[in-house]
């Protein structure tokens, strides 16, 4: 008996209630609202509560042959957030099952439901007194935790690496069975969570950047509270010293003395950062040409390149790392280490500064007090509490600001930040480079030149993401409102994905807008993944077509 | 058609070369002999020698439905050696297959085939003069570094998680296609072994203690040598402090203070390595009391359990460490710390009370100087420059010695270990247990009451996996001539196996003995596994049975 569309959201309501299925047009394009620039539309969304609901609605969805896209909360912000890889998917939006079921202090890990956000596994921490520390994301606070480790996100401290700190996956299979990796019991074996490979094929890579199972439970290791911990903000004197820079970052990386996922931004992105309105600084432009960018550079006293990190351990520890770093680093540039007496000191300096800043007749000696503790402008001087903040894992939408940065007009408040809400442009393609300064170089001016003849702006964050390796994100903003820009940004993006893809370079993770084209020179690995895909998901329900996996393809 | 046998053996012989298909049955009984008490056997060896003769090899035994069993040495002692999980299979043995493809000093790894040992590996490393360390086991110098690391075998120093440190297989899929992970071209792309987890799914682990492909390539981080090294050594004064021991190793590897994989063994172990026949102890009894282990303590002055460990650094970064170390290990026990000049000056030392030591009257002497030295019998001090070189990497055979536990008779020279060759008896079980004291001691506890009801003593190696889990390893020693020992001690293993299973510890890897049981409480997670089998490898050829994975059973 054939279906109707009616009666498959009649079924979805049954199983979640009527509030939990939407299917309002406005309504849909509002949650699947982001920020790049091609999309595919969503057909409808639907909050499941609890695995058992999970599992009717892939019932309802298998038996009908409706495709559906899982996500943890949507926040997937230059990748496309909500919005399927297939045109017309059921956006299920595990929201609701937001559980945090266990926190193990002395074994440092939790287990965590899809909907646990950032902010939400914080703060619960921080109320039961744990002494452990999160790893966030400089992304949104409302993110969830588990998609973006599953979609191997790079946080900021030791545990960065997302991926690499799952330990336990529960997931559900195509077929409606459950099952828990490492090789265990449906209730998993007692080190679950501690042990990472289990025993026999260690699976669970099979559920990340990519669409053979969802999810339900994940085990994720966090970081026991170090004795001592600084942070350390680091700017390069002079662009020719990029390549050594690189390859000071892998001896300090190689070494230990840096164990955090740090963030190289280049000027574009710290301009994005302390500017109220950054597209002014155009001045009518389509982007900022090398000279402007030294004048503006000037002008803040703001370096070509510039990164913050943390230093984790024992004060013997901390202190041997700040050594290392001071002797490596010092002769490149300026360095500065912050503990946590001097940010508190600095955040009573800054609130009584920022009282006084909102008159305008106060903000030249504001801003001269900023320049005298650090020589440069305020916002600058504003940011440092953030970035020591994050370093100890505490979420915060503060960076996610520099999402505004080709938005007309001035940002929200630093409690309202929403760029896929406030309609801002941006995507994001990360390229992942051998950590030497001659193949890191190259791929930055790769990148530049390509977008220069588009007369576009990039902003770089070079994240560390081991000793031996980088990922050259480049997040390219754009005004909506702006048709060319727009078209402009998306040929730039197609371009750097499509180019460094052809030169032998891998992309870290991609976007909806570019999935299908994500293995277009690996059929070996592509033929691969699809069979198995074909083995587990036979009725191609599950993301078709995530990450290019879609046998009917 | 039908094929015979003979047809298939022909075939083969065209492929390889005559000498390099060996069915003789002494031959196959020699190069199939292994430790543990019951094996299937093989019916033939083929030794291709590159990837386009295992190719025609896979192809033929695909054609034939004659099941492959491929290695890398077959050197896999305790957990059956090169011998199948299916009666019958042909034992393909890649030694032929041994080039370093490459090795990149900067980025720190390397690149090999299949049949490159520690030994080798090693002495290439030395002779090009790079300045880079590997991590070897304490098992032979000639096994497989990509066996190891396939099956998951822990090492010595932080890089001792060995399949922690692949990045980048190539692999011969049954259906005889070549693919490589990372989810790039054929060739790889350029961070194929720099980054581990690719784009797209991560797919390494479906290759690791599994039965999905032949690996053929495979990339293996490596440590850049630090700038300081020293090795510590520690005893447990007290039984009694073993939980707070294992507590204590926990904060240890959590703060840094300990990254290497710390093997902490029994003081039944410590006989067998210091007792040039061990078997001689039991003074014709079947097993150690625990008062004759309490006295043979106190005579040869060994500690309970005795752990080396190696710290890694610069020079602060060790001081530190060392400092911590005996900070919070000095009240439990004896530490000695060895830098490379102590150490090198011990070896003057014993060069020379070797000497004199093949005279029994000088003995007396030799034994004064060395409990003057270290207040511990001549082979203790023996052991101590071993125990430093296997921190740094240096492979040895000197600790393969423990597996003539029970052999009758004296060892063979240090290097002319090959416990294969002279009929050791020996099995282990190793069960992955959350790093707490009260846990390990339970488990421990566990294992030690089975072997007093069979009149069996164990030699324990706890293996710490990471500052979550540690592997309790077990290793049941037998005289192969003995049929009743060898019958108690297949019945302890299968207990100790099955038991701890059923109280929800997973094994860490298994013999040959046990593939079948290996996921006898986990029908989900095999139903998987033989699904993913059953798609890649419709003929089931490749190492059937494997790790359990075996759709038709």
């Amino acid at each position: 008996m054939a279906q109707t569309w009616a009666d498959t959201l009649s079924l979805f309501r049954k199983v979640v209630g009527d509030d939990h299925v939407v299917v309002d047009s406005a309504e849909v394009e509002r949650r699947a609202r982001c920020l790049i620039p091609s999309v595919q539309r969503a057909s409808a969304f639907v909050y499941p509560s609890n695995t058992e609901q999970l599992k009717k609605i892939l019932e309802i969805a298998s038996a009908h042959g409706v495709p559906l896209w899982p996500c943890g909360k949507g926040k997937n912000w230059g990748y496309g957030s909500a919005t399927p890889a297939r045109e017309g998917a059921v956006v299920l939006v595990l929201e609701r099952m937001n559980q945090i079921l266990e926190i193990n202090e002395t074994l440092a890990y939790a287990v965590i439901e899809p909907g646990v956000t950032y902010r939400q596994l914080h703060a619960h921490i921080k109320e039961r007194g744990l002494r452990l520390w999160l790893d966030c994301t400089d992304g949104p606070a409302d993110g969830s935790v588990m998609g973006n480790a599953l979609e191997r996100g790079i946080g900021e401290t030791p545990y960065g690496d997302h991926f690499e700190n799952i330990c336990g996956l529960e997931v559900l299979l195509p077929d409606g069975r459950l099952v828990r990796t490492g090789g265990g019991p449906i209730d998993g074996y007692k080190t679950w969570n501690t042990f990472k490979w289990g025993v026999g094929p260690y699976l669970e890579g099979l559920f990340s950047q990519s669409n053979y199972g969802i999810v339900t439970k994940m085990g994720l290791w966090l970081m026991p509270e170090p004795d001592c911990f600084e942070s350390c903000l680091f700017e390069l004197g002079r662009e020719e010293s990029f390549p050594r820079l690189i390859d000071t970052l892998r001896e300090l990386a190689f070494a230990g003395a840096l164990r955090s996922k740090v963030h190289l931004i280049n000027d574009v992105t710290t301009f994005g950062l302390i500017e109220d309105d950054p597209r002014r600084l155009l001045d009518g432009a389509p982007c900022l040409t090398d000279d402007h960018r030294a004048r503006l550079r000037k002008k803040y006293n703001i370096a070509p390149w510039t990164f913050g990190a943390g230093l984790y351990g024992t004060k013997a520890q901390v202190r041997a790392a700040r050594d290392l770093i001071k002797k490596k680093l010092g002769p490149l540039g300026n360095l500065w280490f912050l503990g946590d007496r001097r940010v508190g000191a600095l955040k009573t300096v800054l609130a009584i500064l920022k009282r006084f800043r909102v008159h305008p007749k106060h903000r030249p000696w504001v801003d001269w007090v900023s320049r005298a503790i650090l020589r440069k402008p305020f916002p600058c001087l504003e940011a440092l509490p953030h970035m020591h903040s994050i370093e100890k894992g505490n979420p915060s939408d503060y960076f996610v600001k520099h999402a505004y940065m080709k938005k007309l007009g001035a940002k929200p408040a630093d409690n309202d930040i929403d760029p896929a809400r406030d309609h801002c442009g941006g995507i994001w393609a990360g390229i992942v480079v051998s950590l030497e300064g001659g193949e890191v170089g190259r791929v930055v001016e790769h990148c530049r030149a390509l977008a220069r003849k588009k007369n576009l702006d990039i902003n770089f964050a070079l994240m560390l993401a081991t000793a031996r390796s980088i990922i050259v994100l480049t997040s390219l903003f754009y005004d909506k409102t702006d048709t060319d820009e727009t078209a402009r940004v998306l040929a730039l993006y197609n371009e750097i994905a499509e180019s460094t893809q052809t030169m032998g370079y891998q992309q870290y993770r991609t976007s909806t807008a570019f999935m299908g084209r994500i293995f277009s020179n690996s059929p070996e690995f592509k033929e691969l993944a699809c069979r198995i895909k074909g083995v587990l998901d036979p009725g191609n329900i599950i993301a078709p077509g995530k990450y290019g996996i879609d046998p009917t393809k």
